[in-house]
C-alpha cells in the first residue's frame, strides 16, 4: 500500500476542509436569514450559529468531500452536501444533550445549547438544523442531476432517522435504562446505528457525488462500516481515559451510567485491539483504490489516534 | 361561481382522505419498521405510530390530494407526498406538546407523547418523524421525475424550518415571554410562519405534482395564504369559545398565557368577521379553475366551520 500523503499532510488538509466547512455553513445560514426582514426569529438563528459554527473536527464533512475528490468530483456543490450532513450531525448534539436526554451541560469546552439559551430554543434549533440540511442537500446548487440531489436526501434520512442514529439514540436510553445489560452484538448494532450511520453516509454521499460503480460504491462503504465502529471504540476508550478539560465535555460517563460499551465488555486493552483491526480493515476496504485514498486511510488512523 | 359539490360530498370526501392518508402512512411505517430483524427501537417506533396514527382531520394531506386532483394527478404518490407532509407536521404536535414547549398533556383526546412515553422518547419521535417525512418525499415511488422529488423536499423544508412552522414557534415562544405585546403586523406574521407556511406548501405540493402553470401555482399559493391566515382565526377563535371536551386539547390557553391573537386584539366579532373575508379571498383565488376547485373552496368554508 503506497503512503504518498504523511500523517501531517493529512492533518493540514484536515484543517482545511474544515476551514472551508465554517465558511459554507456561516453562508448557508446567512442566506437563510434574509429571508424574512421583518419579525426574524434571531434568537432561534444565533441558537442554529453557535449550534454549529465555532469547532469540531469536521470529520463527516471531511469524509463527504475526500471521498469525492478521490473520485473526481469537488467544488462548492460536495461541499453543501457536505455541510448538510454537518447540520444534521450538529442538530443530533443539540438535542442529545437536552436535560430528558444525555443531559450535559459541557460541548466543545462551551455551555451546551440548552444552557447557554434555553430548552424550546434549543428543542427548536436542532429541529431547523434537521430541517435545513434537507433544505440544502435537495437544492439546485448542491448538483445539477436532480437524481442525485434526491438520491442523497433519501440517503442523508435514512442515515440520519429511526433506522440510523435516531434509533441508536432511542436503543441506547432503553439499554440505560435497563437492568439487563446488552448483549455484544446488541452493543455493535447500536453503535452502527448511533454514530455508524453517519460516518457511512458520509463516504456514501462521496460515492454518489464522485459517479462511482456499484462496487466502488460497495468497498467505500465496507470502510465507512468499519471507520464507523473503530471510531465508536475510540470514542469509549476516550471517555474511559481522559478527563474533561482534554475533551471539551465530560468525561467518565459511560462508567458513571453504568452504560455497555466496548470497553466495559472486553476491558481497555482488548478495546484497544479491537479497533486496530477495525482501522486495518477500513484501510484493506480501501485497496482498489490504490494511493487515491490515502486520504481516507489517514481519516482511519486519525479517528484512533485522536485525542478528543 | 358554480357549487357542483355540496359540503356533504366535501365532508365525505375528507373523510375519504383521511382513510386512504391513515393507511398510507401506517404502511409507510411498517416498511420502516423491516429495516432492521435484530435490537430494534420499538418503542420509539411505538411512539411515531402513536403520534402520526389514529385521529386528525388529516387538513394538510387533504389539500396537496385535492389541488394535485384538480390539476389531474392523483395515485400512490401523490398519496405518499402528502404523507410526508403530515408526518411534519405529526412531528410538530408532539414537540410542541413538550414541557418546554408549549407543556400540553392532552391532544386529540388522547395524552401527548412525551405523557404516554416520555420525554426523550417524544423528542426522538418528533426527530423520526421529521427526518422520515424527508425519505418518504425524496424516494423514487413517489414521483418518477426526480426534480419534482428534489423541489418537494426543498419546498417542504422551508415551509417546516427557520423560515416557515418552527421559526413562527420560536416567535410565538419570544412573544409570550415577552411584557411588549405583538404589534398586529407580528401576529400576522408569525401566524403565517407557524401554522400557513405548512398549510400553503399543501397546495403548493398539489400544484408540483400536477405540473401547474406559474399562474396556475400562483392562484394555488394566494389561496393557500389566505386559507393559512383563516386556519389560524378560527383556531384562535376555538380556543377562545369552545372547551376540552370538543377540542380534545385544553381550551382557553391563549388568554391563560395573555398570548396575542386576532381575538385578543380585534375581539371576538372582528375576529370572525376577519376569518370569514379570509375564505371569500381564499375561493376568490380560484376563479380560474371554475368548478374544479370546489373541493377547495369547501376546504376553506370548513377552516371557518369546523368545531375542532
Amino acid at each position: 500500500m503506497s503512503q504518498t500523503s504523511s500523517s501531517s499532510d493529512f492533518n493540514a488538509r484536515l484543517i482545511a476542509v474544515a476551514d472551508d466547512v465554517e465558511l459554507m455553513l456561516g453562508q448557508l445560514l446567512d442566506e437563510k436569514a434574509f429571508f424574512n426582514e421583518i419579525h426574524r426569529p434571531e434568537r432561534l438563528l444565533e441558537a442554529m450559529r453557535y449550534a454549529s459554527l465555532g469547532g469540531g473536527k469536521r470529520l463527516r464533512p471531511f469524509l463527504v468531500m475526500e471521498s469525492a475528490r478521490m473520485l473526481g468530483a469537488s467544488g462548492q456543490g460536495v461541499l453543501r452536501a457536505a455541510c448538510a450532513l454537518e447540520f444534521v450531525h450538529c442538530y443530533s448534539l443539540v438535542h442529545d444533550d437536552l436535560p430528558a436526554m444525555d443531559d450535559d451541560d459541557l460541548r466543545r469546552g462551551r455551555p451546551t445549547v440548552h444552557k447557554a439559551f434555553d430548552e424550546a430554543i434549543a428543542i427548536l434549533a436542532g429541529d431547523s438544523l434537521l430541517t435545513f440540511a434537507f433544505d440544502v442537500m435537495g437544492d439546485v446548487p448542491t448538483h445539477d442531476n436532480p437524481a442525485i440531489r434526491a438520491e442523497l436526501v433519501v440517503g442523508l434520512a435514512r442515515a440520519s432517522g429511526l433506522g440510523g442514529m435516531a434509533g441508536g439514540q432511542a436503543l441506547d436510553l432503553a439499554a440505560e435504562a435497563s437492568a439487563t445489560p446488552l448483549a455484544m452484538e446488541e452493543i455493535l448494532r447500536l453503535q452502527a446505528m448511533k454514530t455508524g450511520a453517519l460516518l457511512r453516509f458520509g463516504v456514501e454521499a462521496g460515492a454518489i457525488l464522485g459517479g462511482a460503480s456499484a462496487a466502488e460504491r460497495q468497498a467505500l462503504v465496507a470502510y465507512g462500516l468499519a471507520l464507523g465502529a473503530a471510531f465508536q471504540i475510540a470514542d469509549d476508550i476516550l471517555d474511559a481515559t481522559s478527563d474533561a478539560a482534554t475533551l471539551g465535555k465530560q468525561a467518565g460517563k459511560d462508567e458513571g451510567r453504568n452504560k455497555a460499551t466496548l470497553v466495559s465488555v472486553l476491558g481497555l486493552e482488548a478495546a484497544r485491539v479491537r479497533c486496530a483491526d477495525l482501522v486495518a480493515e477500513a484501510e484493506g476496504a480501501l485497496e482498489r483504490f490504490d494511493s487515491r485514498a490515502d486520504g481516507l486511510r489517514e481519516a482511519a488512523r486519525f479517528t484512533m489516534a485522536r485525542k478528543s
